[in-house]
């Protein structure tokens, strides 16, 4: 699955970035310190990102024609999320490169295909099963066993498409309230920690990943990162190896990030992949001021056909997401020293809504 | 001169910025990681600010109409370089805030006056002498000596309308090529280095200074800046007071550069100012990289009304100008590790331009 190469951008050249949220918003900030212009294409008026560029186009990401005048305005197109409709990305790669390849597209928008793709790998995840109508509850659950967690194959972020099931819950009602959508059904896996890593991979085939990052979630959304992550030397080099290999195994250019179960070392000390997301990720914010190279900055790279930064880390490194109302306090986090705030230009500040960082580096000394 | 208290900026607000040079963009990329919008205004239609903003006026600074639209569209207003005529910055007054005060441009656009308002502080300068003709010439030789050094009163930068006027120089031919326009004739001072100090003063008082940096020009444009200066401590902190008292004395809000002399233990180990640059600097690029605040966010926190930081200085830092057809060896330091490279997408690279910087952090361990 090696991409065929692709020049290198001169400097001043225009990349294009599907998604007008936070993400793309801090790719393009990445973007133009190193001298190349990004265009942003979004179908929410409100995007954010629309604020730090000079080119963007509000539009449908069914609207062919509004496409193809965007991938001619463009040097190569990327994405901010996973979400990008097929058809979207085939009608764009008529025109442009388009990177990472929409095959990993289609590879991570099912949960199920995911899985399989791991798995095919060799690399663990937890145990799952395929559900695609209530006549498959019942040997998906002989398999799996319960507790267990129910997913939607398709579009679920922040917990959203998911419902646990107890040791005595109803997979049924369950399944019904996620409106009979095909799903997998997940083994409940009695993890220590959740981690991550963010790694980029050039058209070259080179990969480098970031130190592994520990993360905590609250309401199913990310609330803090921390680096390094309190796991081991071999499950932070586990955990590198298994993002790097399936960045491998993608052919993939550009930024991805691994969401992963440390177990515990009473269980052997394993890494469980619980998901991929093929794009720039949340619990890489930290690397904005905690490393001398961003994930933002190695995707950009990677998808200019640019060599991929060597990052140093600054030390302890704490990333703190503003989430809703919470982004109001953001003044008491501008005069503690070492504190990096990051508000994103979103308008109201709804429940459950991503708003914002902070970043505390403590050096190592 | 104490400025009125400007209350603090909402998230979301909008900067005006005269001037669409790099400095400009930098300062609007750092308000962007604020959630701070910015507008441009620039007479160049190439202007590299241009690319980073959603929202910019392309009209002449004598435009009174189009200023008073560009100032109705934002909440304060500011500047990235001291030419800004005094009539343009009348106008904008007449809107919103403008700040620094437009008092510091009449102060610092002017040689003479800058250097007879810092001896006013008792803050020593080189020697000088104004020439506003020819008869004016014999009486200042008489008074500085030679050899000297003849800048014109106004509109000087990297180094145009200076002539140096050697031991047996010519004052008057020197004079007749500056056409004869207002200048001041300056001693020479046999510096051991030049220094330079960024300092940021806030609405409420607080200034905070940047470490003292050490600076190096080639063909009088800035080619090397490092961190920390090799200068004892106690001319460190001569340096950091010298500025922060010019600041106080200015009543500034807003990031401002003082250029002195470092003069050699032998000569008492003092420092006289050579020049104020009331604006961000060149010298301060290296805080971007190098510190967890950068000149660029103090300058937007000041003239947003925010508290300003404090920064933490990563380690020793030097910056790199790349100039002119310098920036077509970029590539060489994109995987130099502690190495950051930023690229102004500015267009042609003529000799002399200044096109990007590249800063390399050695963290203190």
């Amino acid at each position: 699955m090696a991409d065929p190469g692709i020049p290198a951008l001169a400097p001043g050249s225009t990349i294009g970035i599907l998604g007008g949220g936070q993400l793309g918003r801090m790719l393009a900030l990445a973007a133009a310190r190193l001298g190349l212009q990004c265009a942003i294409y979004a179908p929410e008026a409100d995007s954010c990102a629309f604020d730090v560029v000079r080119h963007f186009t509000l539009a449908s990401y069914a609207d062919e024609a509004a496409l193809a005048r965007f991938a001619q305005s463009c040097d190569v197109i990327t994405y901010e999320f996973e979400n990008v409709p097929a058809a979207t990305a085939d009608v764009l790669s008529r025109y442009k490169p388009v990177l990472p390849h929409p095959r990993v597209l289609a590879l991570t928008q099912d949960r199920l295909v995911e899985k399989d793709f791991i798995a095919a790998l060799s690399i663990p995840t937890a145990p799952y099963a395929a559900i695609d109508s209530e006549s498959d509850i019942a040997a998906a659950v002989a398999k799996i066993g319960l507790p267990a967690v129910l997913k939607t194959r398709r579009l679920g972020y922040d917990g959203k498409g998911q419902r646990m099931v107890g040791k005595d819950g109803d997979p049924v009602s369950a399944f019904r309230a996620l409106n009979s959508v095909p799903c997998i059904l997940e083994g409940f896996v009695a993890f220590e920690r959740e981690v991550s890593v963010v790694a980029a991979r050039a058209a070259d085939g080179e990969v480098v990943s970031f130190d592994v990052t520990e993360n905590e979630h609250r309401d199913h959304i990310l609330k803090t990162s921390r680096v390094p992550a309190a796991v081991s030397d071999r499950v932070a080099a586990e955990a590198r190896h298994v993002a790097e290999s399936i960045a491998s195994a993608f052919g993939y250019v550009g930024v991805l990030a691994v969401e992963m179960f440390a177990l515990g070392s009473d269980t052997g000390g394993r890494v469980l992949v619980n998901e991929i997301a093929p794009r720039v990720h949340n619990s890489g914010h930290w690397t904005l001021d905690g490393a001398s190279v961003s994930q933002f900055e190695q995707h950009i790279r990677a998808v200019a056909g640019w060599p991929l930064g060597h990052p140093i880390r600054h030390g302890q490194v704490e990333m703190t997401n503003l989430i809703g109302a919470e982004v109001h306090g953001y003044a008491r986090w501008l005069t503690e020293p070492g504190t990096t705030v990051h508000l994103y230009g979103k308008g109201e500040a709804r429940p459950g809504r991503k708003m914002g960082h902070v970043t505390r580096v403590i050096p190592d000394r």
